[in-house]
């Protein structure tokens, strides 16, 4: 049995290929005392990987040429001296981009199959949905009636972010890049509409579509689509900043939007990092789940198939360019 | 009698230049019922005058060439047939850049000369004292032993932000730009510490300044300062965008700086304007005046002396080269 593994080869320069990315196999490792061996079934694809690959400061990872890729995954232990864990159970876990890992169970979410689809830990009802959800709610603070923003629409992120914005009443506005993004965006999700920033100046597209103002956005891209939310902004707005997906493919971070603006409406700007708001994780779930439930929230799935194809998706992923929350399907989740 | 007035001649092309104004004299008018009439004794300088000449949104002054230029001052009552006021009323009144002026009476508040010199109505206990304190205590919310940083430290607005900041217990810091404003900061108003943007990397300079990071910044200026603040932020720093003076003078609004630390830092950044705290100027007056009257609290002036003096000063003023409060001395208190 070996251990297949996608290991980070060098920091890539703008956008990633996959040439950045090298692979190998090594033998699957035993555990020791107090850890377990899981083998992944799904690992998460996610923006922030590629700020990993230059080392921000932002992130306790810090990736050598040769290491293997870090990474959300869901697994399956198939070997324990872990006395919390036993063969068979599915766990959330950071096994990276490998087969196989071990893990002391420091950070490591049991999952009920039963409950949702193992997938969902990584997406909906994982990291992405808490972002989402918490942002939102703890730092965007929607009001009923109020309109909420909300970039890469049809994200993980975004799409929790939107549907949580309609669930407490607000009027949810979506910015996505495709015309089949919108629509999805709209029929799908609930937004009350979407545009298309390809299509034409947003500054104007935002203004007709939020005749209001923004109460609220929920900044998931940073760049020229901040500005122009900026631009829309009615008095006492919250923006969360979120991701600045376009940054993390710049090696000198890129000049910020005029912020002018925020003077004028009074506005506040907060800066939202997933991991501070983990202690709202067991809300999150009950509410999300609830909602999945009851029918009222849907999300989507990209899947790529087998961890060969997983550089090639990240990259896909990285221009915008996945239809949901993007996914490796690494192993069946039976075997 | 004549009425000497300094009228808007037109939108000044970058920085403004004694040029963009003009001036002429009338005769003196006479108070209609409910108006009063009085004598310009002190004409206030702000940086924000340079905006209204752009006929910026967010001040409902606006502005044709040919017209007086708009302002506060302080004013002597020498005719009324308002109930409310008499001659020889002393008043802080929006008299604009001329001798003579009409009032009905709105938005004027009576001042007592043996409270406080007239002068202090339109600096450290007007509208630029009001800015500094309320929005270094409302949106800075500084907490004792914290690191509060203020730019254009010795103006009117950076001078109470820096001292109410000493004064609840934080610690100081001054950004300035010159060796004897950074000496006054810390001589005089009880910076901790003032570094000027002018001696080197401000980034680098302020790290020293903040070993702990900083976690209140009362931004004045925007621009590279801002970015360079931004960068050696605390967790959960509050920023508080308050005035924007190097963008006043472009026509178009420049880039921002990069978001990123905002989100790394946790941090909070929210837009100042200062009409949306008169309700708290009783508390403010109270508050600043007993700290004056225990020479706790300092400040200073720089004053031009008579009319045709202003747009001079002014021009001066939009280029860093005041040192306190920017007055015109229109008239003398007593005829």
């Amino acid at each position: 049995m070996k251990n297949q593994r996608i290991l980070f080869a060098r920091t890539p320069s703008g956008l990633p290929v996959p040439e950045d990315f090298s692979s190998d196999e090594v033998a699957v490792p035993a555990p020791g005392d107090g850890q377990f061996l899981s083998r992944t079934i799904w690992l998460s694809l996610d923006p922030y990987y590629r700020n990993v690959m230059k080392g921000s400061q932002i992130y306790a990872d810090r990736l050598k040429p040769g290491d293997p890729m870090v990474g959300e995954t869901v697994a399956q232990v198939i070997e324990s001296r872990h006395h919390g864990f036993e063969p068979g159970d599915y766990v959330a876990v950071r096994n990276g981009w490998q087969g196989y890992a071990l893990s002391d169970g420091s950070g490591v979410r049991k999952l009920n199959p039963a409950q949702a689809p193992l997938s969902t830990a990584l997406g909906v009802l994982g990291m992405p949905g808490l972002t989402g959800y918490a942002g939102l709610i703890y730092l965007g603070e929607p009001k009923p009636g109020q309109t909420v923003v909300v970039s890469a629409a049809t994200g993980p992120v975004g799409s929790t972010a939107g549907q949580v914005a309609r669930l407490v009443g607000a009027r949810a506005v979506g910015i996505a890049g495709s015309d089949d993004k919108c629509r999805y965006a709209v029929d799908e999700l609930g937004y009350a509409t979407c545009v298309n920033y390809r299509n034409g100046e947003l500054r104007a597209q935002l203004k007709a579509a939020c005749p209001d103002g923004i109460d609220v956005y929920f900044d998931n891209v940073g760049g020229d689509t901040l500005a122009a939310v900026l631009a829309n902004l009615a008095l006492h707005a919250r923006v969360v900043l979120c991701g600045m997906i376009e940054a993390y493919s710049m090696d000198k971070p890129p000049a910020g939007p005029f912020l002018g603006p925020i003077v004028g409406a009074r506005a506040t700007m907060k800066g939202l990092v997933v991991y501070d708001w983990v202690h709202k994780q067991p809300e999150f779930f009950r509410v999300v789940s609830n909602w999945i439930r009851e029918g009222s929230f849907r999300y989507r799935e990209d899947i790529a198939d087998g961890l060969a194809n997983a550089p090639g998706a990240f990259c896909r992923l990285m221009r915008g360019g996945n239809f949901g929350k993007a996914l490796v399907r690494v192993a069946p989740e039976s075997i």
